[in-house]
């Protein structure tokens, strides 16, 4: 059995981490963190855990010795700025860290800096090159034996699997790329209290928020696509909204065509070519476009097309659960990979529906 | 008093008129129509009418005779192809028709035909220029004194609200904009039943619809758009998606600035000078966007916006709740216009919060 | 015209008083409190006011001097504890108050203190029989006319209107009366955060709270229901809980029949020559059910019931909205009567549907 | 591997059986029916199950011959008044049959001919004493090699496990039973449209439907309560209440205690001694009620409780998931029993959060 440990466990993440690992057949979870529980058993900040092993579990206080001593995959679903303290000595004992904050996802320290406003103590491991970008999809290769992957957030998750191969296929521009983006209101956390997440404030309602290149992510998903659009730099207007559901991630992406006779099936065909080996990315039929609720609690993502020779633009719409595909699921497909396990193993449940 | 008449008052749009209309000061509800609840009182379909005068109403079915003698205004609300049938009729007896269907939206009878797959009987009328595009905000002049006039559809009114003064101004292009736009599901009506609007699978999804072009109301905004692109014509890439909730209608619009330095200051300017003298659009400050919450059962529109130089793009964000300003207020607005009354006469309630 | 004010308005009963004294045809709103707004336009805490004249009157801090200055009526909608410092000196000053806390709801200083851990400076007022408990329709000789009016709260209401006139009548018994009561979540206050209320937790949920009579209402339904029952006093099991809305009440209420054979038309009756003359309350037909739905937005109130002779027992439900009847509306509807103004006046509108 | 076939799969209670048959680690599904969808891949009807061996499975029309040959274990998630007509049948060729409808769940014909108005034409399996009803929890040994289970209703197993053990232990009297229940909208199933289910009107909206003891389930309730409570009989006050969530099923349950001084802590014991070998029921702690969201997605059951000495009155609260607990998720426990494997075999999973 694999020993892991969850640091964060009664977040959102973290949470949504132990319910997965706790139905994977290799893995022992052997340690959970959660500061404002230390001492108590797991279904104290759960309760839906009671009656689990998980739930029985006692949260402790992250301490790295205690950590490697414990575990051999560490994941770390902490705010910005504690993965990359914690990452270079669990390095050092050989663990393998997967980390679920954006500290090691921008290969830019500056870039890092600027946007999250935090001095970056770890650019060390990622001048070394130590650190592999964590959506197989798209870096399997990087990802497989890695000891320390950076997971990716969520909006970039559903934007790069929309988009990705239709850079690298020359499909679109590189510019002019326009995401719009919806999420569940679980992404902004469990501990961030305000209006925005105030049931009856966030009830019936949408709104934007970050535009105009202001979302943390920008820096994240422009980087990415880059790799795929090369030598082109890539960049993108993105718009999250907060729609009123708790679970799911909608990106739905614009791209100008670079033959605007390109057929909505040729892209279909190209996001299917892509994604051939990859088992939880779907790729929907023509004229059948993805919900949130396809992917509810699972590690899929569906991903839907559209053509429209008359604008010369193609809308490709992806949709995940934000806290599995987005979160919590990836990382364990990262685990997978990174241990040479079968990249689905743990992850093969079907969504709930309805 | 101005006797008014609802046809179609138990659906969606046709009860909100109902609740509106009973408490505009100047009017006198006196003929309603729905046919599948012909001889018992209205709050039969609408039972929170129940211990309100309209709710005592005795619901009819339609007969143009009966709506001239009852009634100097007919509120429409039916499925298309009915108005076109019932207007002409009613013009010839002096009658103010205020149509919310589609009949008389689209100025090119053949644009109609393929659009709606509906033979259009009421051609004359249009030929005639007898039909005012009722979006007062940006055809007052028309509105102002007409007999018939074609209320928008709910897409048009928050898209159009939100680009025309841009577009008029020459702040962005007329190719290459993207509406991204987010509907609660009242605005499939009350009879259209399926699982795309069935509780348990509306709820916690979003997902989009009609992609590439093909919603109905893409025709309609193109031509006003390209009214006040004159002489370009705009296109656009319209998505609609469905979002659980019960009302609100939020538009993402896209643009690209012809001077990408425009900042968003200069583009709320050129917003708050368009609208100032219209008493129910709101142009929030800069770095504030606004909720569909915001405009809850009310008529008011709010917009946002922000320019983004890095990418050239502005981002302008409508919020209309799409039975009010979308459908029934709206149309309350323009019969205002048309008796000369006050605008915002029976229509200054604020919004419901939260 | 009657100058008012409200203090509290950046609350959610606060704004709901502002968003109906809006429409009142003959108010002045002269005074608005908001202390951590103070020196701001109401609509910078509530941005859906903006462009109606309510959104820009200018917060204020409270103080006594100024509300008796600028106001004749003042609505109290704060934290318990406030108004019994307020009410005396306003008071004297021939003030009209509405009190929208609990501070004068008990007679009973010590059942006050008691259940919510304050000491109560004004049992003078109380004494001095100078205090109205207002729920008009049970109530309305009191009201009229008086200077000081407890408003009640949203339980109190909803249960007392469902049960007061079967215990009046002698038809249920007045012990084994249970109470279970559905409250949408704004009901727990705009500035009151905390996990049961954060959207992705309170969303998709429903749970119960303070059982076994631990609600802070209980005392109150339990005095107002014994003065129809005296001699007898009534007690009764009050289980509160939080459904996934942002609005509406919904009390399902038990009570034993005092003769088993009661039909269900002898309760509806009953209930509907109780209320007779309350504009508010609609008794509905057999076999039909209020929704809250039914009442969104409104001050009205939905009853039906159903007598079971197999077990002996009639149900009752009754549905408001918790932040109109339940809160501001009924407000309105006091001043109305403490004015010998029309009991409905500024509160005709139907509710909002769907 | 055991070969399973389930009925009526592009239900919810059917889907629901797929989604969690496709985790459990001893079942091979090899016979799916959809009778609208027959021919068509499973993911026609339910696209989340794409890019899952479910998924790919093609749907049937039911046969009893088909059924027999390419499955062990029958769930027959259909409408009332088919698993009668297939079961014996079934049963005469030695297989195992799981009904989720309400055939053999009222052991007296002519309650089932009255409450669900069909002729029952499976009289003879149940005078034989063939059918096993299954809860487990209070009828483990019957279920225990049984060939026929009667799965039970939603409410009834919420209803069931709430109060089983106290009028078992003699706590509450038979009589002044008081369960007001209240359900997701997933309830009603997937080909139940209408008023009630559409979103825009379910959404933001609670009420009452079927009081009066007029619910189906009523007399399953009463049927099994009595069991426990013998020799007396059962007869209880049942109010169903739809809530707008999509899972999720609460059932607050009164009792009259038969010694008012009886502790909570007594209560919350005789419940825990109750199911101290139940697996999927969890006591919660004094003073902690259960919500619906603690049981999301699983098998599990919370219950709370609360006695109130004031009253007499013992308020028993308890959660679960009515498509899992309350329908597939029991009828796999079931199947386990039926078989002699691990009760939990495929159940262990936590439910999802948030």
């Amino acid at each position: 059995m694999i020993t892991v440990g969850v640091v964060g466990a009664s977040g959102y993440a973290g949470g949504e981490l132990v319910r997965l690992l706790s139905r994977h057949p290799q893995v022992k979870i052997n340690y959970v963190v959660s500061g404002s529980n230390a001492g108590q058993p797991l279904s104290r900040a759960l309760p839906g855990l009671a009656g689990t092993p998980a739930g029985a579990l006692a949260c402790e206080t992250f301490d790295v010795g205690r950590a490697a001593q414990a575990a051999d995959v560490l994941f770390l679903a902490q705010e910005s700025g504690a993965a990359m303290r914690a990452a270079p000595e669990l390095l050092d004992l050989k663990k393998r860290v997967i980390d679920l904050s954006a500290d090691f996802r921008l290969r830019d320290v500056n870039v890092y800096e600027k946007t999250y406003q935090i001095e970056h103590l770890g650019a060390q491991l990622l001048d070394e090159g130590r650190v592999a970008y964590g959506l197989p999809e798209t870096n399997r290769v990087f990802v497989q034996g890695a000891y320390l992957v950076a997971n990716p957030g969520c909006y970039p998750t559903a934007t790069i699997l929309a988009l990705a191969p239709l850079l690298a296929a020359g499909l679109i521009e590189t510019k002019n790329i326009v995401v719009d983006a919806k999420s569940g209101i679980s992404g902004a956390g469990r501990s961030r209290f305000g209006l925005d997440y105030h049931y009856a404030e966030a009830n019936e309602a949408v709104k934007a928020y970050n535009l105009g290149g202001s979302h943390r992510h920008v820096p994240e998903i422009e980087q990415e696509l880059s790799v795929h659009a090369a030598p082109a730099n890539v960049s993108l207007t993105f718009s999250p909204h907060l729609v009123p559901m708790t679970r799911g991630l909608l990106a739905t992406c614009y791209g100008r065509l670079t033959n605007p006779n390109t057929t909505t099936e040729q892209v279909l065909d190209t996001l299917r070519a892509a994604y051939a080996d990859a088992p939880f990315v779907i790729v929907r039929d023509a004229d059948e476009y993805p919900s949130t609720k396809n992917v509810q609690g699972s590690n899929f993502c569906h991903i839907g097309a559209k053509a429209d020779a008359r604008t010369g633009v193609v809308t490709v719409v992806s949709a995940i659960d934000n806290l599995v595909k987005g979160a919590a699921g990836q990382a364990i497909q990262n685990m997978n990979l990174m241990l040479d396990l079968p990249e689905t193993l743990g992850l093969e449940a079907p969504p709930t529906w309805p």
